[in-house]
């Protein structure tokens, strides 16, 4: 694979670690996870993020402003071996300055693509990456047109700034519409084709500066109230021509972005189709369990991958469950108590449909998985439910 | 098992680490290496090392002080979970400072058993675990009488602050011994039966504040220069018998010290007989391994114990090799590239003779971690030879 860097920095892959700053724009538990993966590399960390006493900034240098804040643009850039982001409503504003002074990784072309969903799903389309129905709202008058066009049940998003189900709903008759325009009319908005009876994958994808590339087996989701509470890894029933099938989307978007870092993937599985449903640019929640569950972690990989050291094996080991923990902290006695079990707390306050950590699950079989899985559920039933 | 404690601290387990601090004397690659298996736990550290910018000190608050400093101490000691060490030369006076105001695990007895090689070796003969044959030695006709009972090769060391090799020789004949006077003599010795044609095997055992112990696989170490180079875990033709007796003993300590922490024992093995050579109240470069190679790590398990947390399992994962970097960095970038290959870069200047780093090999068979240590020593020759 050749490599033709778009990237103002083309820098060579760089040779020596030793004590490398890594700057990290947003110091939430992705940051603390990458900080985390990255010390044992003998890399060092620069967090910006307006909240004091952040994850990420209990852990390392964290320069306390806002993300658009001229000066502290300068300051987090002052140094630097290399910028990277945990969120991807980072503002075109800041990358430019960043990526002025030092290279910053994913490329903004994967920011803007992925920022704003009428631009994500052309992109996907563009790419003949199957995507479910889609039309822009941006009128009362739009919204019927499309709800014409696609039937209910649809479900509408706002277009930018969406996370953990945070602005979309799903509407299932006209009493909805209404509703839903009532609540989010005057943002511009996206409908959506409801896909009924798929289940959510996702593909963690990491690529170099060199162009190697490596994919994680795809992971099966559920979410409750829009938020992502488990993930099992390897999927379920799992065959190798879903895998491939994923990959290859991945890859295409991969390539034309000449993307470089670890990028996440969400299909709708619905029988034998599989249709794009959104990326993100940066390390994701359906990844935490390569922390154990993988040889190589999707934190390392992207760290390895923004500064051109060589990717680590994204193979499973054994079979894995993550299991998010929201809003209130469960007896962590209990949960330390169950064989397999890995605690990961964020450093964050309990605080309602907030997350503040995650439980890997490790087993050596489905089985096992099933049964440690079962038991971890039954204490986190009881605080989060 | 029940649990009398000795400790001035009898408290309860720690319900919830949530925000606690835990205070580590000694900022080197053994702190740094639990800060990074506590934060996910969601603890937080303050070190106490006299060294700015100290491997420890790179990820969390540092007190940059000597670790006698009255007034170091006691800003050290403010406000902490719990308080624990990284080396076992803390003196008597800090760890009372410290234990007069917080929990300090392991417990002092530990220290005083393990910091003079006549004590520790009386203390083992005391439980019945055999040991080498040894004599104190302060004067030079000591040491030839010693020289006389034990016969030739025997060793000298020195009583106190041995590590990695320093502070010892081995007399293989009269020049030797005359040699070895002139150099060491005027501090308190030990002279050592020699036991030729053995291998050192080491055991990791953690016991926690409620009397919970789990038990590592043995190790099998090599040494060159009086510097641990590699660990082989588990210890290749590990026999239940072996184990068995290797756990035997360490449960003597354990019980007998009423010991809370991680503790490292140190064994001889020649044919069927064992020996212990010394032990180490602390987390232990021969439990490097574990980061990867077993269920839970020695670093995360320390922490449980002395929080009084349920202790994780030891399991092995397939078959590890733990391979130190010493003196200067080998080539990164072909360590990354071996399969199963896990760098852990300390964050420290390169020096003759110097840990700066360690790489563990995982893998599935003993076949191919030979095969793929193989690809590493050819790289790491290279550099460190």
């Amino acid at each position: 694979m050749t490599e033709s860097s778009g990237s103002p920095h083309p820098l060579p892959p760089v040779a020596l670690p030793g004590h490398a700053i890594v700057g990290i724009l947003g110091g939430g538990q992705l940051g603390r996870m990458l900080a985390l993966a990255g010390y044992p590399l003998g890399l060092r960390f620069r967090f910006l993020e307006p909240t004091a006493d952040s994850p990420g900034g209990q852990m390392a240098e964290q320069i306390v402003a806002p993300y658009d804040d001229p000066d502290a643009l300068r300051r987090f850039s002052d140094g630097l071996a290399v910028a990277t982001y945990e969120f991807e409503n980072v503002s075109v504003a800041a990358a430019s300055q960043i990526s002025a002074r030092v290279p910053l990784y994913p490329p903004p072309a994967a920011l803007a693509a992925s920022q704003e969903r009428i631009v994500e799903k052309t992109f996907f389309h563009m790419l003949e990456i199957p995507v479910p129905a889609f039309s822009a709202v941006e009128s009362a008058e739009e919204l019927n047109a499309a709800v014409e066009r696609l039937g209910l049940p649809s479900v509408l998003k706002t277009r930018r700034f969406g996370y953990d189900g945070k602005g979309q709903r799903v509407l299932r008759n006209q009493k909805d519409v209404e509703a839903a325009w009532t609540e989010m009319g005057g943002e511009p908005l996206i409908l959506e084709r409801f896909v009924p009876f798929y289940r959510e994958l996702s593909l963690i994808a990491a690529r170099s500066r060199n162009g190697e590339t490596v994919f994680y087996p795809l992971v099966e989701n559920h979410h409750r109230e829009g938020i992502l509470r488990l993930s099992l890894a390897p999927a379920p029933r799992l065959t190798p021509a879903l895998q491939g099938q994923a990959e290859e989307f991945a890859r295409r978007i991969l390539e034309e972005l000449e993307y470089v870092g670890v990028l996440a993937i969400e299909f709708f599985q619905q029988g034998d189709r599989r249709r794009a449903n959104e990326m993100a640019p940066r390390v994701h929640n359906s990844g935490h369990w390569t922390i154990e569950g993988a040889e190589t972690s999707q934190f390392e990989n992207h760290l390895r991958a923004i500064l051109g050291m060589p990717l680590g094996s994204p193979k499973a080991f054994g079979f894995s469950a993550m299991v998010n923990l929201i809003g209130e902290l469960p007896p962590l006695h209990r949960i330390l108590q169950i064989p397999g079990a890995h605690l990961h707390l964020y450093g964050k306050q309990p605080r309602a449909a907030r997350k503040i950590g995650h439980v890997t699950i490790r087993a050596i079989s489905p089985e096992e998985r099933h049964e440690r899985l079962a038991q971890l559920q039954a204490i986190i039933g009881k605080t989060v439910e």
